[in-house]
């Protein structure tokens, strides 16, 4: 430990220049513009794992973004370890409420300012510089290999198929990977379940071109008054998700674990005042960790027609927009929800007006057993850094791909994240404790070390 | 009417040359960079009215955009026809759906294609050459006032000051708009209703900044799903306007006048087609016409919130906007509805939100009995353009000004529209058919001759 810190401390700078140089490439994997700085990032990364100490590093095409994999296998006979990451990021709008630039990373109040600062740039970071350690210090006690897509933020639509073609170059005992938050500085977690998530684009179409509001207004359906109408709907007064069927395979989860969940320390005063909200809602019955860990959501994630630009103007528009999105738990298949909620929006529409639903991505659940080796070792890894064990958490966040590498790879992960929730990850002003980064960059050759060891 | 014609056809080229002009200048009143156009137009108008032999025409300042007055009295004892018009236009978008550019007029299938070739630049227009023909033929028999106001579009906030403050120079026997529609070009009608309105914007605000929907949605009510909720609730399922004491005030219209009302040519199913809709719809207990001429609207004329780009952005939005329209029907008050909307707006919004509504504008409506002599002689010179009497109709639209020139200025208006529902006003390709157009000027001059002789 005392080497490692000797070893931050002297390359301090450096880390911080070369992640800042990641970060200032706009890797936005939303907006087909940012497709080459996608191949701009892959690149970078191929260089950082070499430069590292990895004996190879490629990059891939996909039929998306590309990928970049690289390995150091120092004997086929000790474990391996996967780190997973991404190196796509989230659209920065509204880009107004920016205090700095998003793709011009500033550190200030101890915290790196950029989007990607922590998701998940600078927590995938951290895997480089904690391997570059290892290796140079002659501490690597596992094979490693990394696996960095570009697509996490839309899905990871190509990374099935890179797996399922790489089956046997990407072989490993466990998958780490950085891409969660912990609960606080002072109380370490580590995330055991993850939400599945379905997305759509829906699109209610009245009339065949913007009509005069005042000669049709009345006797023409409003698009926009239907879609409200249609969404207002969907969720009924105890907070119920009113499409048939889409709480049928919902795991209950037991009034014991509940009650065990219930210990983790929330200050709903706290949230409240965070979040500048009066009041929380959600699902009659249940509190709020229990609302985003066990428990499905319906959120409209963007609504969009009609004119909405300065002042008044008068007008019954032909199309209104929304996209909307459902965070599901585990037991709950994406493909089935994304079904059933097409057949519902559809069968609500009325007749004066057609609809179309486009199902854009969705993913599975995924649950972490606390007993598994590995996540024992990531657990002494925290415990030794921080100084306390980690509480094992639900989040209701997802990563579909972590699902799916259990699926196609036969493979568990820990999901090892530094991030904390007041990151503003997805939005304005994302930024990433210097505090965080560094512990993750000690945390991580602990967990190799112990894993090592309990594979023995 | 020999004569007349003859003009037209030695002038068709000119007239349209000069209209061309005037459509040219993108005098977009909602949207602040176009001021100096508005001003533009302004200039532009009092050259024509001077042209067209004015004795003296002037550009007022106001505390909004310019207003141009003209004036040729030819004696005081003759009765006074103040011509009303407006020189601003809607805004284009969406810019993508039109087939030519907005601002630069083209002339296909005997059409005017551009931003205000009908509304209202291409109406007012009429009147300008209309009234050049009887001072340069010697034949015009009343006294003539211009008035043409940038504000319409965004209704008119500074015109009922300008009225107050020029009572005595607005002076006049009855007020001529061509700012409507008529049925169809072999159903000649004279709008004698127009709805009023009121138009809010209003914005539901749920927690201080975009947050990740993954770790929050669930428990944190999303303002865009609140919004939908609370627009959705405004109708009921028989099609009634819920915000209490809405229709107070609603003139309930006799059976015989309905029955009357219902004589007018209606095809529901070329008007479902023309539309591109399967069913119309409305409140319950009316037919088409009823619904757009008689009863009140709420519209949802734009809504915006949330993720609206490419892709599948995940996000629980801090902020949701909308802007509502209410079309009102004679005896509804559009400054008690305004409140009333707004108080019950705010009455609904649930405590985990905050709301705020803005109230942008809004107008009376009017009423023009059949029975008044410029009634009877529009009547008379629609009849001999046309061949058949016109109808009367109650439009769907609002002139908010109408209503206060009653109010203001004690006159009523005559609303000698020339307009198509097929104009598209409003909509991008807007067109102005020219056999309107010419008819339009044909029609004008009659009705000078039969005013000025009813008055005798």
């Amino acid at each position: 430990m005392e080497k490692l810190n000797q070893y931050i401390e002297e390359n301090k700078e450096r880390f911080l220049n070369e992640l800042f140089e990641l970060i200032r490439i706009p890797s936005i994997s939303s907006e087909a513009e940012h497709k080459p700085d996608m191949y701009r990032c892959a690149e970078k990364w191929k260089a950082l794992l070499l430069a590292a100490g990895a004996d190879k590093a490629e990059v891939y095409e996909t039929e998306g973004n590309p990928v970049t994999y690289g390995e150091k296998i120092i004997d086929p006979a000790l474990p391996t370890v996967l780190v997973y990451g991404h190196m796509d990021v989230m659209p920065v709008d509204p880009v107004d409420l920016w205090h700095t630039s998003p793709f011009e990373p500033v550190i200030k109040d101890g915290k790196i300012w950029a989007r990607g600062a922590d998701d998940d740039k600078g927590q995938s970071f951290m895997h480089a510089k904690a391997f570059e350690y290892m290796v140079k210090t002659g501490n690597l006690k596992c094979n490693v290999k990394f696996m960095l897509e570009g697509e996490e933020e839309i899905g990871s639509p190509s990374l099935p198929k890179f797996c399922r073609d790489h089956r046997e170059m990407l072989k490993a005992d466990v998958i780490l990977v950085s891409d969660t938050s912990m609960i606080a500085p002072d109380v370490p977690s580590i995330t055991t379940g993850l939400r599945g998530l379905a997305y759509w684009e829906v699109e209610v179409t009245g009339p065949n071109a913007d009509l005069h509001s005042g000669i049709f207004g009345g006797a023409v359906a409003n698009p926009i008054n239907v879609l409200c109408k249609m969404i207002g709907d969907m969720i009924d007064d105890r907070g119920h998700i009113t499409i048939p069927g889409f709480y049928d395979d919902v795991l209950e989860v037991s009034a014991e674990e509940r009650a065990k969940m219930a210990k983790a320390p929330f200050n709903l005063e706290n949230y409240q005042r965070s979040l500048g909200i009066k009041a929380v809602h959600g699902e009659e019955g249940f509190t709020t960790s229990e609302r985003t860990g066990i428990r499905p959501t319906f959120d409209v994630c963007g609504i969009w027609g009609g004119y909405t630009g300065e002042g008044a103007k008068t007008v019954l528009p032909s199309v209104a927009h929304a996209k909307i999105s459902c965070r599901l738990v585990p037991n709950q298949k994406h493909d089935q929800i994304a079904r059933l909620f097409k057949e519902y929006f559809e069968s609500i529409a009325p007749e004066y007006v057609q609809v179309k639903v486009t199902y854009l991505h969705g993913g599975p659940s995924y649950v972490c057993p606390i007993d598994l080796p590995a996540y024992k070792a990531a657990e002494k890894a925290y415990e030794e850094v921080y100084g306390k064990q980690p509480v094992p958490v639900r989040s209701g966040g997802s990563i579909p791909i972590i699902a799916t590498f259990e699926e196609v790879l036969g493979i568990k992960s820990i999901l090892m994240g530094f991030g904390l929730g007041a990151d503003a990850i997805h939005s304005p002003n994302e930024n990433y404790p210097l505090e965080q980064f560094f512990n993750g960059i000690r945390t991580i050759p602990l967990f190799y070390k112990h894993f090592a060891e309990s594979v023995k």
